[in-house]
């Protein structure tokens, strides 16, 4: 079902794709030269309240991994797990070692972390295309040491609220390829594989303007099984580069994973590095979710038959950050 | 207003006042000996979707302060405000620093804050009462140095969904104290000032079962105006401690205010340090909320005449943490 | 006695003055192309065996400020003091908190700091002049956001070692100028006013090739006595701008104070900011130490009428680092 | 060359063994009830002044191992390596970014680290015995949340100046045991095998009353050639633990090796952990150096034929810390 079509790659030649796929789907002033929100922008108070539509029951699911010491983090370019420690302890409360009065007793913590050494999301400063960010301002005005001075994840503080819909591809597909419930590593997710699993969910599973999408590929569910290994930055299934013009043409606010890097790894070409990121960041502005936990809410999806949903996935706003933790919440 | 029922205070005896008040609102057992919720048992499915039925206009407002190194924390028992750096740039991504192929460029960043630092849930081991905490465990049993064992954040992850409901406190009693739409420093907001918040807001405002309460103080509009002096732990409206007993009651889920504290700062009695809290958290189990950002929220209720609405107020879900940074998310 | 010699400044007109002293004291190329030492090369084994023979008694001197939460740092530039956090602590092991076999216990500590929050030494990428830094290298080929690439305080880490100087300009013109024992504010120590120090406190306190120069104006002793208010950033004597030619002709390899900003503040043109580190560091490659500790030391060289010693001062060689916190070493 | 003379072990009973061991060597009360320093009180002013005679050449040799992410920590316990990062840089000085006049440009940066992440000192809270910290003191009043509150680091801030004496037991050993330069995974470095070492190097390795010793075993120099692996934590020759006598007797100030542990691992039990710390830190007060590079020194060494030097080994005083960085110098 790999037959990518809309943007058939040339492996040899990831330039010529990239320049190709960014001018297709390039929204820069499609909304106003001061944009800070890109796709977000398809979200609106009327799709908001028509997406309330979708709780019925009132259950609510934590689409976030843990944040602890535990995490897939390796290092890689400096990204570690959260250390967190504590500043008082319920240790020394019942020692009598703080010096409150009146059998007052606290604990308090602190934590050390990359903003995206879990649940995140991509802020539209966190990835350049030659130079450029989003919606065309040079790279070296955004972002400096100071951090992300114009398009800071603080913009989006209370965008992320939208239906949702939860695309399984790999329950779909796993089976059929010898890794059932989950994809294998390196498999490229088309769009042909999008539309299928919409067809096999459901109308539930129609994604279109201002949707918040969630693609679930099952390798959390092999890495809770096996270990982290290499989860992060090694190969993983993954959307394809040829789904930026779905993405773009569904106009989609937002898309997610259950993975570490969203898009399929190894990459699709010969020598690129994350070529996906590079289009729909900078260019579409989109906002792209990753390390997600989708397994719960992929099992009650697929018992009721329902795959849509209202999310509220609202980052953590720091000032000039690019990126942010998040604990998403989907609600039925 | 401030006339206190419940409790009223002996302000030379804190002790006696808080044996009285822990024995009185105390649901160690109410749920199970395995719980690590405490009132976040009031809200079930049905409640969630009930609470639903408030989206209206899908307008969503975020309660969150920002997050960075402008913020109230002075140091006190260590609590600084975020130190957000990075770990790569767009000035580096522009002069070409990174080594990534084809033009790919990228930004990322870390945080080092306490978890405490800036709108925040407090967890149930946050705060002891005599060697106790939630549900009456051992204080050092709970919270080591490791963290909370046993009532880390983490397992909230997906409760704070909930109606909630403003009281603006401030508002309606602000002009007669001589300080519009604001209560003045050390004013204690009594049980009887809730009811009249209530009874002035309309039948919308109703507290009961399973709510998350917002009160609004107006202590960060002056902040926000004046700076933010001593805003941490400095003196502040907020609720007495007389009000244990009725939020006891009203079986609220949880509650938070615009400021540092939650409760009223000086506390009530000659000698003491956050009694309320020491009643609330390990005794009752209640969830706390501190240094939200209620202004905009209060400005759109005020106008339509709505106080309830959805809110969704997820904690991001640090393992072991006795407090986390939260983006609060209300929708009318 | 704060006459300038050397370079005599005029208020108005920074740019020139920075100009001429940097082009009269610039030593690019002075040892060769890839020298990462600047003024350190000045000290050689000769030099550091010579200094040793001025150990005498025998006694040892720390010059390092505390390093801790109860710091000078205010914030600026998100420099904060260090927080100092616990993995592990003696309540946990004496409650038996920490699964260790036979009653062993452990205590365990993280830190989260800028590296120049207490007794540092600058590194020579600290300081940049109309974008280049030592040795005339493009600043952005420098210092990115993975540090110093060429640089880095790690090839300084055997290099601090050699015969010190103190010259206590504040116990000599502190009195005539109304604060005995110390320097007012904004006081400009100028060559002339080192020379008096020298001729003044006699032999011993010659200055000269590869020496380390620690020059005390009294601005800790007021901090300790007062509290820190403005240390950090505020108002301090310090060396004038016309210092730099001095600096130069001696071939001191290092120069330290006990203030937090090395030179006079307010500086001494109308608007510029640390005219004299952009001299020194990027032009001399001079190394400029700050917020050292000289009191107990200065006590004794006045009891003992000898104002020089072994100095063994080496920073933590953090990789890529821009300056560092070093605990220096004074033996007499 | 592994028997053991002083405190033959039952591997199958180290509580016995460790309660043997600390009783003969515990030094509590032989300086003052007040005492923080231990065995630092061997050093005293003669000592200093009479190691000062061992610099001749002048050579300087930093035994800093690099302190930066590509480190040998694993998140044991919570110890990460080092994460450094930017707050200003010389890219963003290049672009202009900074706002600073006249042409200065500015770079600084940040580190967030575990205290013993590389080369450091154990302090004396960093240990305890069946719940006893240096000198007799419960832990639980020595080293609470807010750090060591009696033994903290800092109150050794200028002791770590003394004669040093390298021992470089690989070099001497490891030939015959088929690891030249080095010895292998598990050895235990006995009592005869350091007098041994004495024998060998001649007059110069004598070891006595205050000194520093230093002993190597090549671990460090096979880390460097074949990665970190299970350097931090996993197996290692290093000191056994019957040399607890034999350190005691000599009366040294304080012992540091090129190995994580600084004791043998796997321990010398059946069942323990780290037994010789739980001799050596709380009852004999001996500072204790991990994570040193001794290699350039030892070639040094052996080629003069000189063991010994003047040492200054200066941790950075953070305020009640349990160990501290240091980048210890030898003079030769």
């Amino acid at each position: 079902m790999s037959t990518a079509h809309e943007h058939p790659l040339d492996r040899a030649n990831p330039l010529a794709a990239i320049e190709a796929a960014a001018a297709a789907v390039r929204n820069w002033g499609r909304w106003r030269d001061e944009d800070v929100l890109g796709t977000l922008n398809f979200i609106d108070d009327a799709k908001r309240a028509e997406a309330a539509g979708l709780i019925r029951r009132g259950t609510s699911f934590s689409l976030a991994q843990s944040f602890d010491g535990d995490g897939p983090q390796n290092g890689w370019r400096r990204r570690t797990n959260p250390v967190h420690t504590m500043l008082d302890t319920g240790a020394d409360a019942a020692l009598g070692n703080q010096g409150f009065p009146h059998g007052l007793g606290g604990a308090d913590d602190v934590v050390s972390m990359p903003l995206q050494a879990s649940t995140q999301w991509d802020g539209l400063g966190h990835i350049f295309d030659r130079g450029l960010a989003w919606n065309g301002r040079p790279a070296e005005t955004v972002v400096t040491s100071e951090g992300d001075l114009v398009t800071g994840i603080e913009h989006t503080k209370d965008s992320f609220v939208s239906r949702g819909v939860l695309l399984d591809v790999g329950a779909l597909l796993g089976a059929s390829l010898g890794t059932p419930g989950e994809l294998p590593d390196g498999y490229a997710i088309t769009p042909d594989d999008l539309d299928a699993t919409i067809a096999a969910q459901g109308p539930s599973a129609a994604v279109g303007r201002g949707d918040l999408l969630l693609v679930r590929t099952g390798r959390l569910a092999r890495a809770r099984r096996e270990g982290w290994k290499d989860y992060a930055g090694g190969p993983s299934a993954g959307l394809s580069f040829t789904t930026a013009g779905w993405l773009h043409s569904r106009e989609v606010a937002g898309v997610a994973t259950d993975t570490w890097g969203f898009e399929v790894r190894p990459n699709e070409f010969d020598d690129a590095f994350q070529p996906l990121h590079q289009i729909a960041i900078p260019n579409m502005g989109l906002s792209i979710g990753e390390l997600w936990d989708l397994d719960a809410l992929a099992g009650d999806c697929s018992r009721d038959g329902r795959f849509d949903f209202f999310l509220v996935a609202a980052p953590i706003p720091f000032t000039g950050a690019v990126g942010a933790p998040v604990n998403p919440i989907a609600i039925k």
